[in-house]
């Protein structure tokens, strides 16, 4: 990790640190201090194997305030051997820690993490983002379609 | 749906018909029936929501016999007010039904599950899908990226 950082599982004392970073990649909208306890106490219990849990959040901690947060989720298909694939989602870096790397280094973290029990780990990106993943060891696979 | 075919959840009972199908997308490999059905099992019992399953795989059949299959995925998430994204994956239509539309009927069905519970429903596809994708309501929404 970059000097001054640490990164672990998002805890329920991030809730103000998360939604905020979360502001910067989208719209976050009204999520109370109840909801979002019960969305972490959902990551922390959804098992994808007896013995792997499915949600995976991260959060980079600077001076115990959060910098940049990332979530690995894993899914349970049939093809390849009943293989797995990892969808890393939400990767948001605060405003005021940005260009500090802090991006690659929780998307190297949720690789590696993904890697260690799925034949491949995915993302939808933007296109002006494919040249920074690309750096992160990703390729281009397909087209991310949306209905709303 | 289209007549002379019906789409009902994917049973333990579709084990065969379902990996012939899947192997018309990739490589589906070695999948025993055993763990087809702890997949099965496991995409039964694993809830997002007090009340709402994750995993929704489907099958369109004919004569008893499985023609297409598809999933639809729901993920829990913070951003949009703690909504749901619905991930449709691994579509896939046996040879001996192309042709037939059921392609166009497992989306439509999967989509309008999806939007039931869900802020957006997305999927990655090739460039040459992208069309097929639009006619059933989708849009490009960004790149699909992958580490293996
Ligand atoms: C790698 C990465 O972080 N991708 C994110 C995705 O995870 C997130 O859910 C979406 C939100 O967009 P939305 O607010 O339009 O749904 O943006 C980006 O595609
Ligand atoms: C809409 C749709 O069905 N998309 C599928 C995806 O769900 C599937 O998992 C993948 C398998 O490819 P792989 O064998 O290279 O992982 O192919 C396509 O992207």
């Amino acid at each position: 990790m970059i000097p001054g950082y640490s990164i672990r599982r998002v805890e329920k004392q991030d809730y103000k640190g998360v939604c905020e970073a979360l502001n910067a990649l989208t719209t976050v909208g009204e999520v109370s201090k109840a909801q979002f306890d019960a969305t972490v106490d959902h990551w922390n219990h959804s098992l994808v194997l007896p013995n792997l849990l499915q949600y995976h959040p991260y959060v980079i901690l600077k001076d115990n305030q959060v910098a940049a947060t990332g979530m690995l989720l894993i899914e349970r298909k049939l093809i390849h051997g009943c293989g797995l694939v990892g969808h890393i989602e939400d990767i948001a870096v605060s405003p005021r820690h940005q260009g500090k790397q802090l991006g690659r280094a929780l998307i190297d973290h949720l690789t590696s993490l993904g890697l260690a029990h799925c034949y491949k780990v995915i993302l939808d990106c933007d296109e002006s983002n494919v040249k920074f993943y690309e750096k992160c060891g990703y390729s281009k696979a397909g087209v991310e379609m949306q209905h709303r």
